[in-house]
């Protein structure tokens, strides 16, 4: 009713008059009160009136990246779930450690949301007790950690997927283009990717040559200097795995620049099935990023209602085999 | 105080003892009301206590698509101007007409946000003076609307470079793959970008050839399909105009796989450039998203202080010559 006053600029008594039709309002002055009321019976949103006392209605969605499309998809994953839910999304992006650090001290107290979802980065065992000293629920999204819930792939097997198909080909010679986060040295997707390869190489007897393996940041450029110095070895690999399709996409436009031929001269696979993979025609390991947001988002929702919840998911990843594997010319 | 006494698990009264140092608290209590203190000085965040008295702090940004390339860049433009502010951003995705006629008859009764940030969508005349009515700004990020504040491109501009590019080459039949959102029928970027073709052309001499001009929504598959159609031609074009790198990258897989080589056979050039046009070797029209998305939060943020404001503005674009264009064979 006060909304209403303020809007049509008449005073509460006015409002409670001209609704209740009683005298001593003007025909115009009522009009526009019935009018500014009408609108604003859009107001009430049903979901709204659902929440339970205490809580904001609000979940953090904490990102170190926006644009870049893992992060992305993810975004719109968890998002998709918390909407179907009528709670709002608080989009964070913090970008280094240290913007994480200050995040996780001011975020729970200024008690803004009910829940923080992390992408793709650890939280501290601290700033996770911070969290839940303050009721404030937390999910990691694309990432395991053991300490509380989380929905991640099994990137080790996502690995010896990759590296398992170029062996089936019959490569020896493989490299591998490990990418990093340098704000996330620790960060497990690297470690398991990188892992899958070993045991790939392990279980088919072939021992890995510290020569084959490089390690960039991950990104397209990264992926692309990386083959470059594959290329300068005096016997390059026949097939590279990289960690990533933009790091993959990389690789391939060196070895096209240097006048070799994908898949003819060298095979190249990555991990993730980056939409542009399709249109590039490039063999990965699939993982439904999308599907893994809207998972995690299901998960902080079921938490903030108090509901039972599942609280870890592995989502399936899938090789995909397009057009820049084929067994070895040499 | 409050917060301490719930956090700590005591009342008002023994956290103020507690505080003053005053008799009457036992020192594990004393302490644990200590540290909880302790934990909560975090709090008080520098930004909230600037806030203007009746605003909230908070900005909806609105997207169409999040996952989407050109989206997700903006709104990191757009959340790191909001951030730098001391602003949260509530992220709102709205797919369909009618998701976005429900979002603005909502959210401005609801007093959430301060301003309305709509990302490459237009706002009706009716929404827009439903939020003006409640006091909550707008301002359009990758798009014209004359009516409030934008940001955006000139896209007949980035047009006319992309084809022009093509004309210089020595081109003379010309397709245009032509994207638009089945969402957005009279969204402003698929009318520029077109108009842009038939200017060039025009300033050529060339006539334009509807059996040239193929129609699809935003995306590489579907530029891989409206590909298909322009190679079955009897005469099909020298080189292909798309309205973004997605949809070139799709024609050029089709190319590719119906044995032609890109740009021997047939020049391709998009508009964006988009990260991976850099690794894929697609020639291009620049336009920095992110850099727009920083402008139309840094617009947000004036117009919420009451600062004089800069009220458009149109990006520059810039022509990124690769290898996809090449002057025709035939």
């Amino acid at each position: 009713m006060a909304d209403v006053a303020r809007l049509a600029g008449v005073g509460m008594g006015t409002v409670s008059r001209a609704l209740n039709n009683s005298p001593g309002v003007a025909e115009a002055t009522r009009k526009r009160v019935l009018e500014v009321a009408e609108q604003l019976a859009y107001v009430v949103s049903p979901e709204a009136s659902k929440l339970r006392p205490g809580t904001t209605g609000r979940v953090a969605v904490v990102v170190p990246h926006i644009a870049r499309w893992f992060f992305a998809e993810m975004l719109e994953g968890v998002e998709a779930a918390l909407r179907e839910a009528g709670l709002d999304v608080l989009l964070y992006h913090v970008g280094g450690a240290e913007d994480r650090r200050e995040f996780f001290q001011r975020l729970p107290a200024r008690r803004k949301v009910d829940a923080v979802v992390a992408v793709a980065f650890p939280v501290t065992a601290a700033e996770q007790q911070r969290l839940e000293l303050m009721g404030v629920h937390i999910v990691a999204s694309g990432g395991q950690m053991a300490s509380y819930p989380y929905v991640c792939i099994d990137d080790a097997e996502a690995a010896r997927k990759a590296v398992g198909h170029l062996i089936f080909l019959g490569h020896r010679r493989i490299g591998m283009i490990a990418a990093v986060d340098p704000d996330e040295p620790g960060w497990p997707a690297t470690l398991g990717r990188s892992e899958g390869y070993y045991q790939a190489l392990a279980s088919a007897g072939l021992v890995p040559e510290p020569e084959l393996v490089r390690t960039v940041n991950w990104g397209g450029n990264e992926g692309a200097e990386a083959m470059s110095q594959l290329l300068a070895l005096p016997a390059p690999p026949t097939a590279v795995y990289a960690h990533s399709d933009e790091v993959a996409l990389g690789a391939i436009r060196t070895i096209r620049r240097a006048g070799l031929r994908v898949p003819e001269d060298i095979s190249v696979i990555g991990i993730d099935d980056h939409p542009l993979a399709e249109l590039t025609d490039l063999t990965t390991v699939h993982q439904s990023v999308r599907d893994q947001g809207l998972r995690a988002g299901r998960m902080v929702v079921a938490l903030i209602n108090g509901r039972e919840a599942e609280l870890s998911f592995t989502a399936p990843t899938e090789l995909v085999i397009r057009r820049t594997t084929a067994p070895p010319s040499r």
